[in-house]
C-alpha cells in the first residue's frame, strides 16, 4: 500500500479554502476498516458544509467534506467480522444509526465526523455496508444518501404499492432516485419540472407523466387531472414554502407526504382545513438506517436500477463539481477517485 | 309513541334563525332505526353549520344542527339486524365510515346530512353503535366526535403505550378526552393552558404537569425540560398559526403531531430543517370511523372514563349552550333531551 | 334484454346433480344491479361447495355456485350509484367486506349467497368494483378471489419490497398471482413443485429459481442456499401439515408466512423453538376487502400483469371444467359465459 | 474496591457440578462497565443452560450462567458514555440486539456469553440500561427478561389498547408481566390456571376474570363467553402442543398470539380451516431489543408496575432457588446478592 494519499481539506469556512493536500494513508485501529475510495457522490448539503453552514450543527476544522463513498476495504483492523480486504463496499451517511428509532449519538460522516472525499478513508466497521453486485464505485456512490433517502420515504416507511402514483418534484438526485425506485415498485410517478427538456429525459427514464411549472404553475390540479381526482399516492416535498400547500391539494384522503431535505425555503405553510381532512401522513425523512441500506442494495442487484449520474469528475476537480452542483443537475454529480 | 314532536330548525344561515319547531316523529324506512333522543353534545363546528359556514360543504335548508347524539331506539323498520326497541345507542359522525380508509360517499351528521338536535331522529342502522353500559345519555353523547377524535389519534393511529408523554393544548372536549384516554393507558400528560384555575381542575383529571401559557409563552421549551429533554411522544396540536413550530419543537425524534380541528387560523407554519430532522409523523385526524367508535366504548366500559362536562342545558335552551360554547368551556356543554 | 337466461343449480350436495338450468333474468331491486356475466373463473372451493362442503358452513339449496365473475352492468335499480349501464365489473368475493377489519355480517357469493355461474346475476353494488381497464372478462374474472388473496398476502398485509424473496408453493391459481405481483415489486421468486415442465414454466414467468420437490424434498434447505443463507422474507403456505414446519425453517429472521387456504391437511404443526426464535409472522388469509381489490385493479391496469389462464370452457362445459380443476391446473380454470 | 469476589460457575453440564467460586473482581475494557450485582431473577432457560441445553446453541464450559441482573456500575473504562459510577442499571438479554430487527450477532448472556450469576460483572456499555427509579434491585431485576417479553409482545408488537381482552396462560413471570401490563393499558385480562388458589392472587393482582382448567378444561370456551362470543384480542401462548390450536379458537377475527417460550411441548399444532378464516396474527416472541427495554423502564416509572416476586433466595443458596424455580412459581424467583 501506498504510505501517502490526497484529500480534499477545507481549514476554514468558504469554498475558496478548500484544498487537496497530501496526508498519510491512514491505519485501521480496532474495528476499524480503511477503505481506498474508488469515487464519491456529492450532496447539495456538501456546499454548506464548505461553507460552514450545516444546520444546527458547529462543525470541527479543519474538515473534509463528503459523505457519499464507495470503494473497496484494503486493511482492516483487530476485531473486525464485517468485512475482508477486496471487499467493495459503501459508507453510511449515518454513522451508527444501525436500525429502528434515530439515536441521539448518531455523526454525519462529512459532518461532525471526518468526511471522505480522499484517495483512503478510515472507518468503524459498522459504517459501511456490502456495495451492490451490479455497479460500479461510480454508480454506487449515489446509495448511501440520495438513493436511501428516496427508498426509506417510499419503501421503509411508505409501504409503496403497484399501481399507486409517487409525485416527485424536480429531477435532482432524490428526485430520480424516488422515480426508479417507484417504477421499479409497479408504480406510477409524476415528475414537476420547470423545463421541458428534462421532463423528456424523466419520460425517458420511465415517468408516467410530467408536468411543467413553466406552463402550469398550479401542478397540483394537473396532478388531480392525471389521477382522475383521486390524488397522488406519495409526494416527495423538495421545495417547501407555500408548495407544501399545493402538495397537500395534490395528495389524496390519507395519503403520504415525504418531507426531503428542504433547502430552498426557511419554513413551510399548511392550509389548516384541509389538513385534517385529507387526513394526510406528513413525515419527515432525515436519510435513513443501515438496516434498510442493506435492502437497498439488494433492492438495486433484483431490479437493475441504474443511479442516473449527471457527470463524473476527476477527484482533483473537486471545485468545478461542486460549482455544478450548485447550478444544478439531471440526477447526481459524482467525483471519481480511481486511479 | 307520541305523534308529534320538537326539534331545532334553522331556516336560513345566522343563530337569531334557531327555532324549536314542532314536527312530526320520523317512522323508519328499510335499514332504519328511531332514536328517542336523550342528550346531543355540542361541537365548535356547530357554531360553524348555523352561521352557514362548513368548510368547503354547501349545507342544505332548512337544517337542523347536531352531530352526537346519545339516546334509545322505539322503532326499527325492515331488514334492521343491528339494534332492537330499547337499545341504547349513539349515533356517529360520519355516515358510512364504518373502518379503514374514509370513504368520499361519507358525510357528516348535522352536516350535508340532518342533524340530531330534536326529540326523535330517523338514522340508517349503520349510523349508530350500542352505547357504553358504564355512561348515562349525558356523559355518553360526547363520545361520537370529541371522544373518538382524541381515540383515534392516540389508540386507533398512535400506539399510545404507558410510560410515553402527550401534550394536549388546551382544556376544550378533545383536550381533555386526549388527557383521560392517555391516563387510562398509562401516558403522562402535560395540558397547556392560559388559565391557571383550568390547569388545576386538569391536574384533579389526572395531568401529570401543566404549563401556564400566560407566564411561559414558550411552552415548548417547558415540554423538554420536564421530558428530560426528550421531548413529547405525542402532540395534540389544537391552535394552528405558528404553534405548529412550537409543536415540532416539542415533539420528541420520530414522535407523533395530529392536526385536529385546527379552527383558530387559517394556517400553519412549520420550520424547515428540523421538519426533518426530528423526522416526525404529522397526521391530520378528521374524527374516525365506526370501529374504532364501537373499540372506544369498550375501552369506556373498561376503563371507567367518565366524560368532562361542563355544563347541561336543557333542550329548549340551546342557544344560551351555543353562547356558552362559543366563550370557551372546560369539556363539554351538553343539551338535555330528556323529558 | 333477453327474459330467460340459463344458470347452473345444484339441488342436492353433489357434482353429479348439477344442471343448467333455464331461469328468468333477474331485475334489480333498490341498490342493485344486474351483471351479463362474461366469464366465471373457478376455485378449489367451488368444489366443497357443490359437494356439500363449505367449512363450518350450512349451504341453501337449491344453490348457484361460484365466485369469481366478470362481467357488465345490464341494468341498475334505484339509488345506485357505483356504476351505470354498461360498466365492466367484477364482483367481489366478500360481500359487505369492504374495508379494515372482516365484519361478522360478511358472507361469500357462491356460498351463503348465490353464485355467479349464470348467465345474469343480480348484486348489490357494494360487491363489484370496476374491472381492469387491460384485461378481458376471461382474465378479469381471476382476480377476486384468487388474485386478490396473493395481493393481500403480499401488498397489503407483507409489505412486500424490491430486493425480498417470496417463496410460493405449487403453480396453481394464488402461487402463479403471488409471482406475478412479487415480480411487479422489484422481488425475487423462489417456486416450489413437484414437475419440472411447471417449473420451466414458472421460470418463463419469471421466477428467479425453481425447486424441484421430486428432486429435492427439502425444498426449505434449498431456500437457505438460494438466499445465502438468509431465508425468505414471504412464504405463501399453500400445504399444511408437517409443510409448515419447514416454511418455518425456509423463512427469515422476522420474516412472514402466510396461511392460505390450506385444503389439502386438516392441521398443521409447528416446531416450538424456531418459532420464537425466528420471530416470525404467521398470519391467516383468507381472501380480502374491497378496497385492496380496488387497489389491485389499479396494480394489474399499471404493471400490465396478465393472469395466468390454463383453459377457458364454455359455460356448458361446467362439469368438464371442475373435473379439470380436481386434477390441477397451472393457474386458472375459467369458464366463459359469453355468447 | 474489593479484589476478590464470588461467582457462580458450572464447569460441566449439570447442577450438580454449580460452585460458588472465588474470582477476581472484573476490570473494565474500552466501552466497558463492571456492574456490582444487586440481584439476578431467574428464568426457566436457565435450567436447560446449566443442564447443558440451550437450544441449537453449543456453550462454552466452564460457564456462569444468568441472564437478568440489576445492579450498580463501580467502574467505567475508557470511551464510556452512557453511564457514570453510582448508576443502577439492569443488564439487556440480549447482548447487541439495539432496535429495529433481531441481527445475526446478537448474543445472549447468560448463554453463548458469560452469564451474571455473580458479585460483579463486567458489561459492553451497550448491555445495559438505566434501572426504574421505583424498583428496587430484587424487582428491577425482573424486567430484561420476562418483563421486556410480556412488553415486547403487548406494546411494542400488539399495539395493546384500553378496553381489549388478553389472555395470559398459567402464572409464572411472563403471565404476571402479561397480567400488569395489559391492566396498564386500560385492557381487561383472563387468566387461566390449574390451581385456583393461583387464580385469587390472580384477581387481587387485577384480573378481571380467571379460569380454573382443572374444572373448565375447553378454556378457550370459557373465552369465548367471558367475551361475548368475540374472542380474545390477544393470547399469550405459553403451553404449545394442541394448546395451539385451542388459543386459535379463543382468538378474535384478526387478533394476536404472540408464542412465547414455549418449554413444555416440542412442537404445536395448528387446525387448518380456522388458521386462515380467523385471520389471526400468529407471532414469536423472542425477549425484545433494548429501546423497548428503555420504553419499558419509562412504562414501570410512570405506572408503578411491582413486578411479582415469589421469592427471594440469599445468592450462597442459588441451588434451592433453581430447584423451586423448576416446581413453579406464581411470578418471578431472584437470587439476592446484596452484601
Amino acid at each position: 500500500m501506498t504510505r501517502t494519499m490526497h484529500k480534499w481539506v477545507v481549514r476554514q469556512p468558504g469554498a475558496q479554502h478548500l484544498a487537496f493536500e497530501e496526508a498519510a494513508v491512514p491505519t485501521p485501529g480496532a474495528n476499524e476498516i480503511v477503505v481506498r475510495v474508488g469515487a464519491v457522490s456529492l450532496n447539495y448539503r456538501d456546499l454548506g458544509v464548505i461553507a460552514g453552514e450545516d444546520g444546527a450543527l458547529s462543525l470541527p476544522y479543519p474538515l473534509t467534506p463528503g459523505s457519499d463513498m464507495a470503494g473497496v476495504v484494503v486493511a482492516t483492523g483487530a476485531g473486525v467480522s464485517r468485512f475482508r480486504e477486496g471487499d467493495a463496499v459503501i459508507g453510511t451517511f449515518w454513522a451508527d444509526w444501525i436500525d429502528g428509532e434515530w439515536p441521539d449519538h448518531a455523526r454525519v460522516i462529512g459532518g461532525a465526523l471526518p468526511g471522505v472525499l480522499a484517495q483512503y478513508v478510515v472507518l468503524h466497521q459498522d459504517w459501511a455496508v456490502a456495495a451492490p453486485r451490479s455497479l460500479d464505485a461510480i454508480k454506487a456512490s449515489t446509495l448511501p444518501c440520495a438513493g436511501l433517502t428516496a427508498w426509506f420515504a417510499l419503501a421503509e416507511k411508505g409501504a409503496i404499492r403497484a399501481g399507486q402514483t409517487v409525485v416527485v418534484q424536480g429531477t435532482g438526485g432524490v428526485a430520480l432516485f424516488g422515480l426508479q425506485i417507484a417504477k421499479a415498485h409497479g408504480a406510477e410517478v409524476i415528475v414537476t419540472s420547470s423545463s421541458s427538456a428534462k421532463l423528456e429525459r424523466a419520460r425517458a427514464l420511465g415517468a408516467t407523466h410530467g408536468i411543467d411549472r413553466s406552463v402550469q404553475p398550479r401542478w397540483e390540479e394537473a396532478v388531480r387531472e392525471l389521477t382522475g381526482g383521486r390524488g397522488a399516492d406519495h409526494i416527495f416535498e423538495l421545495a417547501g414554502g407555500e408548495n407544501l400547500g399545493a402538495s397537500l391539494r395534490a395528495v389524496r384522503q390519507g395519503g403520504r407526504i415525504s418531507l426531503i431535505g428542504v433547502l430552498g425555503e426557511l419554513s413551510m405553510t399548511l392550509p389548516s382545513v384541509p389538513s385534517f381532512l385529507t387526513r394526510p401522513v406528513i413525515q419527515g425523512i432525515g436519510v435513513g438506517h443501515r438496516r434498510a441500506l442493506d435492502e437497498l442494495v439488494r433492492a438495486i442487484d433484483a431490479t437493475k436500477i441504474e443511479p442516473v449520474i449527471d457527470t463524473v469528475y476527476p477527484s482533483e476537480r473537486l471545485p468545478e463539481a461542486l460549482a455544478h452542483l450548485k447550478r444544478g443537475a439531471f440526477g447526481k454529480i459524482v467525483v471519481d477517485f480511481a486511479e
